[in-house]
């Protein structure tokens, strides 16, 4: 197989499909999207049968029990795929809103139109859930889709395409609205980012060292996010239940995801008070925790923290704790060592929730709430292609609408520049 | 001069000067605003003086008259610049501003807010007035600026810059908030496009091919346009008064502008009737007219267009002119030759309107209504920093809303995730 030549094929076919996706109206692509999961349904058997090939070579290449986990399609991980598509359907369809259509002096009126960005590359790991999940909010942004997943999930990926791709006929839309590349060759990747005039922008999801090598070789814009460094913080205005209550759910809810907690901050005024029931419950949770000195002073069993610990996202049950003279260097300290990824603080004052919400730098700041909240769905976007921590285009998680983009409309009537 | 080590210190402190202006106050912006114009009327004789520096050097170089005249600096354009600057002290700040703040099943109230996008570098050819209008577009929404001018305003540029920082000094503000490259050296714009870790997001203003140099070279995400192919349809259904008016205004009222239309697209249904007396006003005006063979069957004294005609950004008195079947043609035709830029039908027909507003992919679409009005202040802008014909980010004139970013603010009242 020629892969360049393959992928440059794949880019072209995916530009004429967005072409065509750009205009499909809302019914078509919410038709397309239930005829899919109906499909992935119907083909639950074959899809288990496809992905067993997978499971058998992934056992056979050695991947740890955690990773075939994630690769294993059953009844129910099926089950889940097709109703995540249907609730896709359900989102309202941002392509064509007008907002701010407003006169301007000259008697013109202008306002804003959300279309599609164009077609979507997403470069994705293990879970073959991916495949349907962003081709699904892909399809109804509009954006025509080239999905790239792991080699070890080629046959589970190539099936899910072939249901995608029913669905998409059986609604009358082209096949390659979604396309899922056929190669494990990883030069597929590599031709994939530097594709700008057939792609528009990159969504990699997966471990860092992949998103990493993906920013660092792509000519195209990426929506990513690197890390989870997430800050909360306890004031010494904090209203003490509440602060324990948010600090256990930020750390212990989840502890392999992004936005858990990996550093609690809290000043030094509360922190004899706060710290200890926190740390009994920490600890009965099987929760590892390491503190500055001062934290030490107070916890006797907590280990030392290093410099590295505060940079440090442990996606596991570890805790850096450290205690601060007040809310300025708690800010300090999270703009410095944080990943602008989700920072809340816990406090009853309200000037100081102001300037914290103002002050820090993070794509989600939060007063008197878990970082865990940070979610497309948590925050009604209705599903997330990702999250971001970047500046442009879209920060914090990504939704629909962060698959959009605007463009200007101007009405007038015979209206020219004097 | 180590200009490598150069522009790292100039990035270092841009970002440092950032990190104060995300939370400066807007009197505090709109007061360093004022002192820069006000120095800079001061300074008048003092800025001509350097200017002339310029303008001698350039001369001696063989620039020619047009490149000599966007060089000048006069009273009159010293005066502008001011006022310039004064209207960017009146425009709303977007910082802070919070939009959409709604409740949640969760009870968390979830909202974004406006923030700035951190460092902007700005690499621009010839007109000295780039300098103050972009540091003041920049100061205003809270970012840190670096400029690299051309060598050949190196004088010009420096002696504006110095007024910038004397009108920050006087606000109490860093003088790093806006920095000029001080070499001409050309490594140091390939140091700019290459340090993500000190700049956030590059303007390129000027030419075609400093933006196409801008653009393959950065590691940094690009706000630009190469190309303004814009188009004007005179629909069989258009007001032949109204298209008439349109079309002369969008061709003749600037030429060397990049909204200004390039080609006209006529449906055959009323060619004959709206081509000859347009033909009689453009050549009146001095503009060559060349068109395809249908259009010349119309008339007579039109040039034969070729391909390339269609795909040319003339910026001169030139326009090329093709006869479509219906709007469906045109749209195709504008989709495959255009820029994505600023794109124009003349109808009275509603479901036309409807169709071309969405159908046609450019940044600016617009209803019997001249081109020439894609502009960031004819939008209700302010100004404009650019314009952009990408999709990420931001599309069509940028002005200060372009040059911010959103993170999502929760209020809560100690919810966790359940």
């Amino acid at each position: 197989m020629d892969v360049i030549n393959y992928m440059q094929e794949t880019g072209q076919q995916a530009r004429e499909a967005a072409r065509i996706l750009v205009n499909t109206d809302t019914s078509t692509k919410n038709n397309a999207l239930l005829h899919i999961a109906d499909v992935l349904l119907e083909r639950a058997d074959w899809l288990k049968t496809e992905n067993a090939k997978d499971l058998v070579a992934g056992r056979d290449k050695g991947l740890d029990a955690a990773m075939l986990d994630r690769l294993t399609l059953t009844d129910k991980t099926i089950a889940g795929m097709a109703e995540g598509v249907r609730q896709v359907a359900t989102l309202a369809d941002p392509v064509g809103t007008i907002t701010d259509l407003a006169y301007r002096p000259s008697g013109i009126q202008v306002g804003k139109m959300r279309v599609p960005l164009g077609v979507v590359g997403i470069i994705y790991e293990s879970r073959p859930n991916v495949t349907v999940d962003a081709a699904a909010l892909c399809l109804k942004s509009g954006n025509a889709t080239i999905l790239r997943g792991g080699s070890e999930a080629i046959h589970s990926n190539q099936a899910i395409a072939s249901c995608v791709r029913a669905g998409l006929e059986a609604a009358g839309l082209p096949t390659a609205c979604v396309q899922v590349v056929e190669t494990t060759d990883r030069t597929a990747v590599g031709e994939l980012l530097r594709m700008p005039q057939y792609v528009d922008v990159i969504v990699p999801r997966g471990g860092k060292s992949l998103i990493e090598r993906v920013s660092a070789e792509s000519r195209i814009p990426v929506i990513k996010h690197l890390d989870g460094i997430c800050h909360v913080y306890i004031d010494d205005q904090a209203d003490m239940d509440k602060a324990i209550r948010v600090a256990l759910n930020a750390k212990t809810h989840r502890y392999g995801v992004c936005n858990a907690m990996e550093t609690l901050l809290v000043a030094e005024a509360v922190a004899a008070e706060v710290l200890p029931p926190l740390a009994e419950q920490y600890t009965a949770k099987g929760v590892e925790l390491r503190g500055c000195e001062r934290t030490r002073a107070i916890l006797p069993a907590c280990i030392a923290a290093s410099e590295e610990d505060w940079s440090t996202e442990y996606l596991a049950p570890i805790l850096s704790i450290r205690i601060v003279a007040d809310m300025a260097v708690a800010i300090s300290h999270i703009n410095h060592y944080g990943s602008h990824h989700t920072d809340a603080i816990i406090t009853e004052n309200y000037t100081r929730a102001r300037a914290f919400l103002r002050q820090v730098d993070s794509s989600s700041v939060m007063v008197n709430a878990s970082t865990r909240f940070a979610d497309g769905f948590e925050y009604g976007l209705g599903a997330e292609i990702g999250i971001s921590t970047d500046k442009i285009h879209a920060r914090g998680p990504v939704g629909l609408e962060g698959l959009t983009s605007q463009k200007f409309v101007v009405l007038g009537d015979g209206h020219i520049r004097q």
